[in-house]
């Protein structure tokens, strides 16, 4: 079961000749979610072959270009291949007013295209699959924007494969055992759950926060993360420079990751004017050693972790 | 002099691998001027080493997607590069609506935006840099359209040097000839222009046809062009088709170069479905020989050429 992050876009807002602006996209189980839409990255699926067709919902975090302007392209492209199934997008209000004009050929889409606009405010509950629950949670830049938090949902508990002939377990009671309920065999004994079961594989999480300034109050939202992609904008040698334009250091978003607990830290949404990450990923791993940072066609997988035991 | 043209993106609405949406750069005597700004341009410029901050021009043709929809990407750039000098936009009056809300960061460019809003009746005249002339004209798509025309100026006679010594001519004098005058010498003896002097350089001349139905009604505004834009979106068995979208056939493109009687022609616009060109450059050089395909980066120079007497 796949749950694993590529980096369409690793530049802030001025692309370089390796790094376009910023796009995520998240494989779930072979579902594509994308994360941020700057432009060229309908370029970048295909570059990196993302399946675009597989892509039903798109996320994005604020109303600035290097944010967005791949959208309306990209939404374009979908319509000349022939979707026919709806598209939903969660983005800010300015957004949906705008995608109304740029319509590819003046004319609808040929498939529903279903806005979201965003709250910022709180925590808010976007979507739920049933296996997924994604998240939206307010972030400290220029404009109003949002993080998102990507998270499995808890799985069923796991039937002990022994216990089936011990117990003769037919398919109705192994289905009632893992919904967390006891067994009571024929002469009457009661055999508990945990004795029966082993724990659900850990959920997975992906917290995505860009744009923003380091600020600790949303580190409660996107707490024991267990993939972590931060911006990092400046090096902290640029602190004052971060702090004007409501951006981060990769020192701050370091910190950020490790009041979270998380498990990975990437960064990313680097200013172009630094030719090599080198010194922005030491001082990142001063606090918080297990970070890497984001380049185009980046892949990095979140591995299931079984639980031994309960 | 250069007079060159590179292209940057060379496919119609659906970008492939191989290929970005239209954009073009004309290069004359180091003056860059874009046309069209499909999603990407501003990294097809960077690829292929254009120097951005020497673009003052922009010519948009029409209202479709994959003709502007790199230009917010490209202005916001621009703006964080620092450009100070103006740059003049020429365009459907619904994008200078959509610039106004499309600024990067919601803030105005740092540069001055001058607007200029398309006509679609006849041949307008643009842009007069003293060597170059831009013209617009209608062109047949499905919704209003132009197409353009670079035409460097006629320039100034050439002086014969062995004329200088000769007669002993001045500066003064010189300059008088090269504007077509007589010379009288000193005891009052009249030298024709024509034996002091060479015809000048031929103009040289770009015109760009896209997107567009076939229609001989603008063949005049393009007589005698030294090099020819002309789309060409499908091939001649695909004619109901280009007729239900407003598109051109090779074989038509290489018609109107015919009855334009163009020096060169170079097909583009192609549709994604064609995987090699090969069946449209054929039906195309059948009636026009000297025709060529447009590949993202190819770059075609047109020489000088020096009359060799009057």
């Amino acid at each position: 079961m796949k749950f694993e992050l590529t980096i369409l876009g690793s530049s802030s807002a001025l692309p370089t000749a390796e790094r376009f602006a910023t796009a995520h996209v998240l494989n779930v189980h072979e579902r594509f979610y994308l994360i941020d839409c700057a432009e060229g990255t309908q370029m970048q699926l295909r570059r990196f072959r993302i399946p675009m067709g597989r892509i039903h919902h798109i996320f994005i975090s604020h109303f600035h270009g290097d944010h967005y302007y791949g959208l309306f392209g990209l939404l374009s492209s979908l319509n000349l291949m022939g979707r026919k199934v709806p598209l939903h997008i969660y983005g800010p209000a300015e957004l949906e007013t705008l995608l109304k004009q740029m319509t590819p050929q003046g004319e609808s889409y040929l498939f529903p295209l279903v806005f979201h606009t965003h709250r910022y405010d709180t925590l808010s509950l976007l979507l739920d699959t049933g296996s997924l629950k994604v998240y939206s949670f307010p972030l400290d830049h220029k404009i109003p924007t949002v993080g998102f938090l990507f998270r499995e949902s808890s799985r069923e508990l796991n039937i002990r494969k022994e216990k089936i002939p011990e117990f003769n377990l037919g398919i109705k009671d192994i289905l009632r055992i893992k919904t967390g309920e006891d067994y009571v065999t024929s002469d009457g004994t009661k055999i508990p759950n945990r004795e029966l079961t082993l724990p659900p594989i850990a959920p997975r999480s992906y917290a995505f926060c860009s744009d923003t300034r380091y600020n600790p109050d949303y580190v409660r939202f996107i707490q024991d993360v267990t993939l972590l992609y931060h911006e990092a904008t400046y090096g902290h040698l640029h602190i004052e420079r971060a702090k004007a334009t409501r951006h981060t250091t990769a020192r701050e978003a370091a910190m950020i990751a490790r009041d979270a607990r998380a498990g990975q830290l990437v960064i990313g949404h680097f200013s172009a004017r630094y030719k090599s990450l080198d010194p922005l990923l030491d001082e990142a791993r001063e606090i918080f050693p297990s970070t890497i940072a984001a380049s185009d066609g980046r892949t990095i997988s979140v591995p299931s972790v079984k639980v031994k035991d309960h």
